[in-house]
């Protein structure tokens, strides 16, 4: 496994696997690697010859009073982590490389970036689009693979890929849970014992939305009254959002009439989680 | 010579060019043709193995109340003149293709997009910087050639390809002037009989200007005084901007200390017309 730095070394290295006609499959990451990242690289390594994993805690997509400065890191273990899937590449470029004085230049998809997050953490999918168009160009993968936990983000780099062109294939993968259902995510670490067992509230109201939709309730307003009324049951959580989304668009959804995504966004103590999932009407029990 | 309106087909002939080893040499035209044109395809043929050149009228940088349905197009006519210089593919994708329903994504260069034109056509580089985006990566160049007559648009665009990691070379080619010395454009068609004899102001003006520097006079106010003064002796031209600018940065420059940006936008009917130079105080004149 190597490590490049330099976006140079990146660009000639890509340029000359597809010259040698090979697949590069790509997953980008802000390290503090977890089994939910390892997942996404063993997708990765199935649908390319060589597998780039990048690692770079992104700066531009953190508000001024979010947690960039505090954000997790540990290259080490993280390089142990990539080895352990057969990674090739991992790419830690310099926040001065990537953001040099008079950088100036921005990607934004404009409505996909209004909702859910986008209305909590103005300027975040901005940040987004803009780096992993960056990642992209230097890393030249023909597929990349991000996780579906952060759903928003997913459909956002969707159309950006389908709007700009870009030629590659993005590929979604479910989310990976903990045993007891937290989602997985970097952002854990900052949970105390007791934050810890709140947050299960978020994976536990998505089971409560799933139940109700087999029981044919498909009214969304009584969903979500279900979802907040878990989630809020006390202080410990503090609600920023919990929606019934079309996946595509991320249009409102009164009823639930189709693939309906239901996203969730809530602070336990100080740490913001996400968490979603896709209820289905199919899956209604016809009595 | 080959015609491509897909973009499909575009991308993946220029993989296969890639696969080959072949340099790929680009120039993006509006279309309508004119010596100036021809003259960025010779240069970026002599760049590349192959050349592309594109001829889309780029709905999403004209604004409102702009030229865009009148914008002149003659696609028989431009074709003849491609031939006439060895272009190897012209590529004429469709707007619908394009900009398809559901079209969002946008590309922003910040500040080099605020001054001069971008004052007057609010929008319109971000128009121009999505639509480059979208053809680099239709395209896949290797080398891409655009004119100084728009200045502004290839600072715009030289930023945009640093910022974003484009792995590609942007080439600046000198303004192409006719013999009476009025830059090239498409738009000159526009044109009535005497409004094309008070359109050569704009480059008079220019030669005021240097001349004046040849003079060792370097202050900024002092040279703007006389080419407004030339280019407003009269009501045939309306004035849209006459500026002095840091060729790179495009910030405002009071003396003339080092090469500066001259960069003139006028009315001459209802014909928008621009035109610029660099002034070179290495020029002035030792007495």
């Amino acid at each position: 496994m190597k490590l490049i730095k330099s976006i140079e070394e990146m660009q000639k290295l890509a340029d000359l696997w597809r010259r040698d006609g090979k697949e590069i499959a790509f997953v980008p990451t802000m390290g503090y690697l977890h089994e939910g990242h390892l997942a996404l690289m063993r997708t990765a390594k199935s649908e390319g010859d060589v597998l780039v994993v990048s690692i770079f805690v992104n700066p531009i997509q953190f508000g001024p009073k979010e947690d960039y400065a505090r954000y997790p890191r540990d290259l080490e273990r993280d390089l142990r982590l990539a080895e352990s899937v057969e990674v090739d590449v991992v790419f830690v470029p310099e926040v001065k490389d990537m953001y040099p004085e008079g950088f100036q230049t921005t990607v934004d998809v404009a409505e996909l970036s209004k909702p859910l997050c986008g209305k909590s953490r103005p300027g975040h999918f901005r940040g987004v689009a803009t780096v992993v168009t960056k990642l992209f160009n230097i890393v030249k993968p023909h597929v990349a693979v991000f996780g579906e936990k952060d759903f928003q983000q997913l459909a956002v780099i969707k159309r950006m890929v389908k709007d700009l062109n870009m030629d590659l294939r993005i590929i979604g993968h479910p989310i990976v849970r903990e045993p007891d259902g937290l989602a997985m995510s970097s952002r854990n670490v900052y949970l105390s014992k007791e934050e810890r067992y709140v947050a299960l509230r978020l994976s536990q109201s998505l089971a409560i939305a799933k139940n109700l939709v087999k029981q044919s309730i498909l009214d969304g307003a009584e969903i979500l009254k279900a979802v907040t009324s878990h989630l809020c049951q006390d202080n410990a959580l503090r609600l920023d959002y919990a929606e019934l989304r079309d996946p595509d668009t991320l249009d409102e959804v009164s009823v639930i009439s189709k693939p309906t995504l239901l996203a969730i966004a809530a602070f336990v103590g100080n740490t913001r989680l996400i968490d979603n999932c896709i209820l289905n009407p199919a899956e209604a029990y016809t009595a």
